[in-house]
């Protein structure tokens, strides 16, 4: 088994090979466990620290026309696609946006087609593609409307992605992530950068700014779970994927006054009052177009998960930070 | 006021140009009438027929470079894009269908961006967006799940066209039109084609193959009120698309039994008898993948229609075939 990671440099695409690594082995359609022989880790900067012999790190722009053809060939039979450029950003560069998130998702579609024809694709989508007028639950047949250009992007990829499976070019899957919280190391140009940054920067000692009203109500999932719940969706038989092949994630809803509540609860009220409100309305826009609940009842069938509470996600990030 | 019209040699394409010409006037978002100093009737092969001295035909391949710069310019102020590859034909040739339906409509939509800004763009777009377990009546918010590689296709312009108009790029609206029937002319490649080739055959002295089975439903359009209804779109303020640029058009649900029993009431028991029943599970498969009755509140709201009942539906081709 030769899988391929993009956007292998991020922290989600570095723990989902570390998992892998781990694991050692993926089951396929019959249930029998493969070993996992080679795994190219690629990203726009060559992914450093594997230490590991089966892990080849790669550096190049998807959205070049020779680079899936550089990185797929017919003994690949696993990608997961992680790449992407992030909602702030794409709402601030559309054309980075289109290139990165469209054009170079087509470019492996196209390659897998030509060079690898059935192979599995996992691929994340995001509740970006959500917006308008809203149920408070948001059904697993609830239309797609996009209220920025990241979440337009997403779900074209939805569409090509099941499009190209039902014919056979690939055995895709999409998962429609929840906001992953508490994310380690620096902001990123995400609208829902600070949802990890309000707990993270003061359990670090830091004052956060959270640009969004307390009501907001967020969909969240730990990194962990993440994880897990990729490598799940990577495991599934594709005869199980009937009710189709894009999935929402289930996940935690949560108000941000809830979560800061819980970050008193688990590290103290000083820790949270590092938390300074200062509304910003272009991320309060963003943010507030996303639903924050769902009904999931297509994933949870499947065998996806869902964190129990927030207290627990805020304790996994201080236990992987080795904080407590 | 500068109109770019693709598709102009289609059957709806044509008719929408005469209509134009004949209203010689469109309305602006202040509601004044503006009048329709040009139009450029563009398609594969050069539309004929137009003596308007207003009109003028051009050929070209609308996914080839230079095309969309050589067809909008600043003065343009309306793009009228119904040029596609039909459902059948995409189904069948992938690559044409990405070509065209998608690659044109990115190429058109850069060039809007570019040249003509804020120009108005109005396409149609197609129920066969819709699929997998649906109710008897589609909701505005029913989830797009296309079971074709065409439905797939409308769902990323529409996408694409709610994105662009998001941000200012263009001033777009998608109308997601029913099947049209009753087309004049010859069958063509669109896994619908039957739906009106049932009743045209038949009323010319032919024997017409239904590939479904009687008890399917369908959701109709007449061609004029298709005409009717793009032009209400296009006079449209953008003001008052709040709810999306994606509109699911009003319709006609009937079964093809009823469809049948319609033409053999204003037609003859002899005429409808012309009409053999001959199964095409390939037809049948991606036809009964569209729904057949939808609520279409938001364009009710908005004042587009729908013909009253299949008989006058029929009348209405008799009449404008002259044949009555």
């Amino acid at each position: 088994m030769r899988i391929l990671v993009t956007g292998a440099a991020g922290f989600l695409g570095r723990r989902v090979i570390d998992a892998l690594l781990t694991r050692g082995t993926l089951r396929d359609d019959a249930g029998a466990a493969v070993p996992i022989d080679a795994i190219t880790a690629f990203d726009v900067v060559r992914p450093e620290g594997f230490a590991d012999p089966r892990v080849t790190p790669m550096a190049g722009d998807l959205s070049a026309p020779a680079q899936a053809a550089a990185l797929i060939d017919p003994t690949t039979t696993t990608v997961i696609h992680l790449a992407a450029v992030v909602s702030g950003q794409a709402e601030q560069d559309f054309d980075l946006g289109m290139r990165v998130n469209i054009d170079a998702m087509r470019a492996l579609l196209e390659r897998m087609r030509a060079a690898a024809p059935g192979a599995r694709l996992l691929t994340t989508s995001s509740v970006a593609v959500f917006g308008g007028e809203l149920p408070e639950t948001v059904p697993d047949a609830q239309v797609w409307a996009p209220q920025s250009s990241y979440g337009m992007q997403k779900a074209v990829c939805d569409l090509l992605l099941a499009d190209y499976s039902r014919r056979g070019f690939i055995d895709g899957r999409s998962l429609r992530m929840p906001t992953i919280v508490v994310r380690p190391g620096k902001p990123n140009r995400a609208a829902s950068s600070f949802a990890s940054g309000i707990i993270r920067e003061p359990i670090n000692g830091e004052t956060a700014i959270c640009p969004v009203a307390p009501e907001t109500v967020l969909w969240l999932m730990s990194p962990d779970l993440a994880v897990r719940n990729i490598l799940h969706g990577l495991a599934l038989p594709a005869s199980r994927l009937a009710q189709g092949r894009v999935i929402n994630m289930p996940g935690l809803s949560v108000t941000v006054a809830e979560m800061l509540a819980a970050l008193a609860r688990v590290c103290g009220a000083e820790v949270a009052a590092r938390v300074r409100l200062q509304p910003d309305p272009a991320i309060a826009a963003i943010v507030n177009s996303w639903p924050g609940n769902f009904d999931a009842g297509y994933a949870k069938s499947l065998g996806f998960t869902a964190d129990a509470d927030f207290d627990g996600v805020i304790r996994a990030f201080l236990a992987l930070n080795g904080q407590r």
